[in-house]
Order: structure tokens, then C-alpha cells, then sequence
């Protein structure tokens, strides 16, 4: 953050408070007049980016993999091999590790939850669904699939802090001193919404921490692993390997896909875990798919080539994608900067911004937003049930606008957090 | 079945039986020799059926829908329009009743029952999996993988007969006075393995009857609509428009894809539903799935052109097909009539000939079948828990071989089926 001289609203008089609150409002009508329609709720890769990978609209060449199979047909329920090796290099596993899915990651999370309450695990006493409480540890703030899917299947979550380290391990340490927590969420690398980074330690305390549930399962969501926004590249923690050596082998699950690599709905999604554990959603996904698409997957193979190659791609989304990271840190920077009405992250990967607000304003900030043509993910929606206790966390998506639209939505915002803000020291509503 | 002058094996005096044993002994001995790999075990579409769309692969042309979205990007959870319209047209259903999905209907049908067994249908008096039991109706012979899913969670199967015209109403009518008996199988057009087709009686019968479960659900595979093998082409029986009809719009959830259509494991799946169904698919869905594939969505649109482009486009698979099982029916009529050990299937569509053999010896054929190089489904696949009580029923599958393959395994065959009927009638074993 620059210097600044602005004064901290707290600290000024009421006849200057009222004269900012003035000031803000004229702004924020300002503001309204420019009739502005711009969207920075979802992290959705942009146009720019898509077009990275035109190529895939044209690929495969041929239609057989390296061991000679016929990708167009049928079978093949684990991906093809040389899509496993590559993406098994790239997360840091053996390729007898990693299954290549279809097309969302977010849809192998589900599979795997409702193996869990149908069939439970091997360690598992009974299916999940048959145990009388099913409870999940979701490190907040978080991301919102990941709850509505617990949601959906009237599992408790349990909040504990997302640090900058990841998770606050002391916290989830007493949680799962109770059976009946089951499970944990984490987004290990630059966090949905927080951009923080799982370290090796808070990894290494996960993997080998006593739980009371003997089928314990952490979905290590690893949606961001290769999303570097700077040079500092962040290395995931090896969870796998980690758990592995803590004697608890079968506790992480790991999720990945190239949803933000490649095209969004079309790209190629991977689980990789234990042997056992493939085995164990193997087992169960043969009754429920006749193989992942194929095609789509040598596709992705003759358009990365390589796992150097997947790096290689990533750095020409950092290229597009770091500048309007800059603006959402510079707009809210010269807006906000001593106001102390707001922090935020400086995120070097992932797809977010995390924004919190003066408490109890968050609702007020995203309705003014909304007001002024600019949609902006519901507040709470970083929280369970779209609960957020401080109603002060938003999430900011810059990634699928262009940058001057960036820029103005941030510009925007930043209007409707100090006229929130001046609002709620005033005792007044707008 | 041509004329013959063979004499039915039951009619031979020992004497003669044991000649005749000693005759098909040689002639097994000789098909050993000749070392054959072939294949007749699944339904799986020919490369020169897959090359037929080949186009495919160097499609889409552009990244937009009809709508202008663009199809790289996420969303979108019941397809792209114009590609739901084009099957709505082909399955005689609305646009809004049709959802386009991933690559696999198994994957839709798993995802319904699913969500029957841990959220119930809105017509459900709880969710399927806290009932003491669930039974299914299951016709026989049917398509294993039915069967494969519904074992895998423990849900009891009831058989009743496949006849010509579609599963025995009589025989259904009985087993749904149990609520217990929540749903039902079929495969209505070309069925698997029978290649028998629903008439509208009976489909109207089963739309309409009393069950004692409120949220009975009929599974309408429908993998062949378009499967024709012969001019005279099936109209699949409107269960949708019957099941509105007569007061039970929800009961049934046709399924359908393009896998034997196009590319068997990249194409596009299919529900179609009374729009209730739909909502309710879509409405768990949502916490599953980014959206399907629609790049491959539109891929096919583009392919197909239109409706009638998908039925011009099947006749050319029809020609392919057509003579392997012609081929069939020619190895077997030629070894097998008049001598009374098996009856066969003569399908106008679908991909399977049901071959009944001597009660007692399907198991033997298939095991001296592999003896001499010829792998066939393992017999009783047809049936629940692979247990078909007379061990009679052999699916045959020629889709996959070429022409000349096709004849040499089931020349191949019908020596098997001779050898073991003699056996049989013999009372030895090889």
C-alpha cells in the first residue's frame, strides 16, 4: 500500500464525517450516472484467455493415444496414460495416482462425497450416510461450491480461520477430536477467495494429526496450483507424500483440472491419492461411467506436449491476468489507502481478491455495487449458507472483464466501501 | 430360418449321438488350430463406424452458440439450445424436457439414482436410501450394466420376462403392488440384448397402471431410438406424452446419446423428462457440475446439421451393420437349423443378437468359445447378479469386428453350441 494522507474515517469529527458522507453520496451518484454493466462476481477466464487455446478446436491429429488405443470408443475409465503421466509429473504424484475425468473437478469432488455417504471408505465404519451426523471442517473465508455441495447433503460445517499459512491447525485440531467430523475442505494453493498458500508445515500437521473419524478425508482441492500471478512461483504442499509418511495414506484427496488452463467448461479434470484410494473411486465409478472423453483428453495432450509445456502456458495467463490484479490493488489503494475501512489481499495466484469491508457493511457495499451496474458476488458467499458472522467479506473476480473495465469496477467499489463505510460511522442509511 | 434337413439332436439315438459328439469334438479341435482372437463381447461401435465422424475432430468451427455465448467459458448446466432442440425433435419430447449433458447417459442415469437414494423425488416420501428396501423391476434379458448399478447399491432386482413386444405388463402390474418397488428398466427400442421394441400398448400400460410407490420411476433407456438395421425403421413409443397422459408426468426419465451415434466415448448424453424432472435433475445437479462440455456441444451441432441430419447420418451406419448381422443369423441358421439347441434374435436395430442355446450349457459354450479364441460375454451377463437361472441366454455382439470376422467366430459358435449340446444330451462333459 502507498503512503497516504488521508485521515482515518474513525477519526474525524462528525461535521466531517457528514461532509465525507456528502462527498461519498455525490460520488456514488456520479457513479450511478455512468450507467455502468460490469460483472466481476465469478472467476471466470476471459476471452483473452480462451483464446490461448484455440488450438484445442482443431486438435486431436489422429485419433489414437501413445499405447495405440482408439480414443474415439469406449473404455478406459482412469484417462489415457501419457494425460496421467504429464499431470502426475505437474502435482507431484506417481502416475498410478491420478485418474483423468471428464470435463469439472468439482464433479469428482461430488463423486467421491457420495461414494463416502453411500459406500463409505474402506476405513469407513459404515456409509457416511448412515452415521447420524456428518460434519466438515471448512477453513473460511472459502469457496462457495464447496459448501453448497455440503449444504445440499445436510452436512454440519465447522469454520476455522484460513490464515496466510492455510488453515488455523490448532483450531481444526480440537474439531476432529469428534467422530463425527469426517472431512475437511481446503484450497491449498492461492485460496479461493484469500490467495493464501497452504505451507509445508500446516500441510504436514494435517496429514499426520490424530483424527477420532478413522476414514478422516481432506479434499485438497488444488484448483490454482500452476495460477502463479508473479514470478514467486508458490510450490503446493506435497500432501500426498505427506500423509503417506504420517501413516494416514488414504486422507487426502486431490483435485485438479484445467478449467483455468485450457477452456473452462471443456478442459480436463484429475483426481490423484493413494493407490488405494483410486482404487476405491475406480471401484465405484465403473457402475457409473463408461470412461472419461477421450479425444478431449489427447487433445490436451498434443496442445501441451509436455508438462513444461502447462508451465510454459500458465506464465501467458499470468500475462494477462497480472495487470488486472494491479488495478484492483491500485484502485483500492488510492481510494481506501488510511482510511481503515478496508484490507485486502495481494494475491501472487489464484483468481481472487479477498476484500473485507468495516464490519457490517459487506451486504451494504455489494447492494450499492449492484446499484451502480456493478454485480458483484453476494456477500457472505465465502462463508457457509452464505453466512458471514462480520458481514464484512467480499470476493472479487477481476479475471473475466477487460482491464479498463477492471479498472472502473474497482474505481466503483471503492466508492461504495467508503460510502458504506461513512454511512455506518454516521448512524445513517443511504 | 432356411429349410433343413437336419435332424434335431433330441431325435438322434445314442449311437448316432455319440458321432455326432465325435464329429463336433473334431471340428472343435480344428477351430482351435486355426488360433482365432476375436471379440464379440461388447457393444462397441467398428473404426469404420467411428470414422464416419471423423469431421468431428477438427471441429467446432468458431466458439459461439446460436445464442452468441461462448462455449469455451463455464455455465450452462442443461446444454447448448440448438443441440437440446435437435434431440427434442429426434425424441419427440420439448426442448425444455431435454437436458444435454457429459459423454456418458450411464453417468445421468448413476446421477439420478443418486440423487433418488439420498434426496428423494419431490414425490418421495423420503429419500430412496432410508427406505428398509428398494426393488427394481428388472426385464430379461436386459443390459448388464443396469443391473451392475443398481447391485452395487444393494437395491434388490425383480425379473420379469422381455417379451417381443416390450416387459411383461402382466408380470409388472404384480410386482409394483409393493411400494418397495420403486422403479424400473428398459431398454423400449432395439432392446439389450433382445432387440425387441416397446409397443405403445405396452408402453401406454406401464404409463398408466397403479403403483403402489407414489415416486415409481421408469429408467427409459432409449440407446437406440435411431439404431435402425433395416428399412423398416422403429418409432420409439412417446412414454413421455403417455406417462402426462395418464396423470403420472414424472414417472418416467428417458435417456439417450450420441456414443453409438458418433464417437462411442466423446459424444453427448441425454435426459428427457417431464420439465418437473428436469427441474429437479438440474436442480441437485447444480452442486455437482460446472456445466457439460459445450464445446463438444457444439461440435456435434455443427456436425449434424440438423435432425435429419443424425437419421441420414445413421443409415450409413446402418450399411456397415446391416450385413455382420445378416452374418449372424447366416453361421447360425446354416450350423444350427433344424437341429433344435438354440433359438436366436433376428434384431431390426440396437447392436446385440440374443442367442438362447440348450438349457444348461450357455456357460460351456462361452467356455469353449474362449478355448478356441472367440471371447464372448460371459453368459448370464444379461441377467441380475450374472445369474440367469436356465443358463441359456448368450448376447452376441458383431458390431465391433469386420464382415469377416464376424462369420469366422460365429461359425466358430455354432460348432461351440453343437459341441456342447451334444455333451449335454450325451451326458459327458469334453
Amino acid at each position: 500500500m502507498t503512503e497516504s494522507t488521508a485521515t482515518a474515517l474513525s477519526s474525524l469529527s462528525p461535521a466531517e464525517l457528514e461532509a465525507f458522507l456528502e462527498t461519498q453520496r455525490t460520488a456514488y451518484a456520479a457513479l450511478k450516472d455512468r450507467g455502468l454493466t460490469l460483472d466481476l462476481t465469478r472467476g471466470k477466464p476471459s476471452v483473452e484467455q480462451l483464446d490461448l487455446s484455440n488450438e484445442l478446436l482443431s486438435l486431436p491429429r489422429g485419433h489414437k493415444d501413445a499405447s495405440g488405443t482408439d480414443v474415439r470408443n469406449y473404455g478406459g475409465l482412469s484417462g489415457i496414460t501419457e494425460l496421467r503421466q504429464m499431470f502426475a509429473d505437474l502435482l507431484w504424484v506417481e502416475t498410478e495416482q491420478v485418474v483423468a475425468g471428464g470435463n469439472s473437478s468439482l464433479t469428482m469432488m461430488h463423486d467421491c462425497l457420495v461414494q463416502l455417504l453411500l459406500h463409505g471408505a474402506p476405513d469407513s465404519p459404515r456409509p457416511w450416510g448412515q452415521e447420524e451426523t456428518v460434519k466438515f471442517v471448512c477453513p473460511v473465508p472459502g469457496y462457495d461450491r464447496h459448501f453448497t455441495m455440503l449444504a445440499s447433503y445436510g452436512i454440519e460445517m465447522l469454520t476455522v480461520p484460513m490464515n496466510d499459512d492455510g488453515p488455523d491447525v490448532a483450531a481444526v485440531r480440537e474439531l476432529v477430536k469428534d467422530p463425527a467430523v469426517k472431512g475437511m475442505w481446503i484450497v491449498p494453493t492461492y485460496a479461493n477467495p484469500s490467495g493464501s498458500t497452504c505451507s509445508q508445515e500446516v500441510a504436514s500437521a494435517l496429514a499426520s494429526m490424530e483424527t477420532a473419524a478413522p476414514d478422516f478425508r481432506i479434499f485438497w482441492d488444488n484448483a490454482y496450483a500452476f495460477h502463479h500471478l508473479t514470478e514467486d512461483e508458490a510450490k503446493s504442499a506435497d500432501i500426498i507424500t505427506l500423509a503417506s509418511g504420517s501413516g494416514h495414506p488414504n486422507r487426502p484427496i486431490m483435485f485438479a483440472s484445467t478449467s483455468k488452463i485450457t477452456f473452462a467448461g471443456s478442459g480436463v479434470a484429475f483426481l490423484a491419492a493413494s493407490k488405494a484410494n483410486v482404487d476405491w473411486y475406480l471401484g465405484h465409478q465403473q457402475f457409473a461411467s463408461i470412461g472419461p472423453d477421450k479425444v478431449n483428453q489427447l487433445r490436451h495432450v498434443q496442445f501441451f506436449g509436455t508438462a513444461d509445456g502447462v508451465r510454459e502456458h500458465m506464465r501467458k495467463h499470468r500475462e494477462i491476468l497480472g495487470p488486472k490484479f494491479a488495478a484492483v490493488d491500485e484502485a483500492l489503494t488510492s481510494a481506501l489507502a488510511g482510511r481503515e475501512v478496508a484490507t485486502w489481499s495481494k494475491p501472487s495466484g489464484g483468481y481472487f481478491v479477498n476484500l473485507d469491508v468495516l464490519d457490517g457493511t459487506a451486504s451494504r457495499v455489494v447492494e450499492l455495487a449492484k446499484g451502480a451496474g456493478i454485480a458483484l458476488t453476494p456477500a457472505g458467499a465465502s462463508f457457509p449458507l452464505g453466512h458471514d458472522p462480520r458481514d464484512r467479506n467480499i470476493r472479487l473476480a477481476p479475471s473475466f472483464p477487460v482491464l479498463d473495465e477492471v479498472e472502473a469496477a474497482m474505481a466503483g467499489v471503492a466508492t461504495c466501501v467508503l460510502l458504506a463505510a461513512a454511512e455506518k460511522l454516521a448512524g445513517v442509511r443511504g
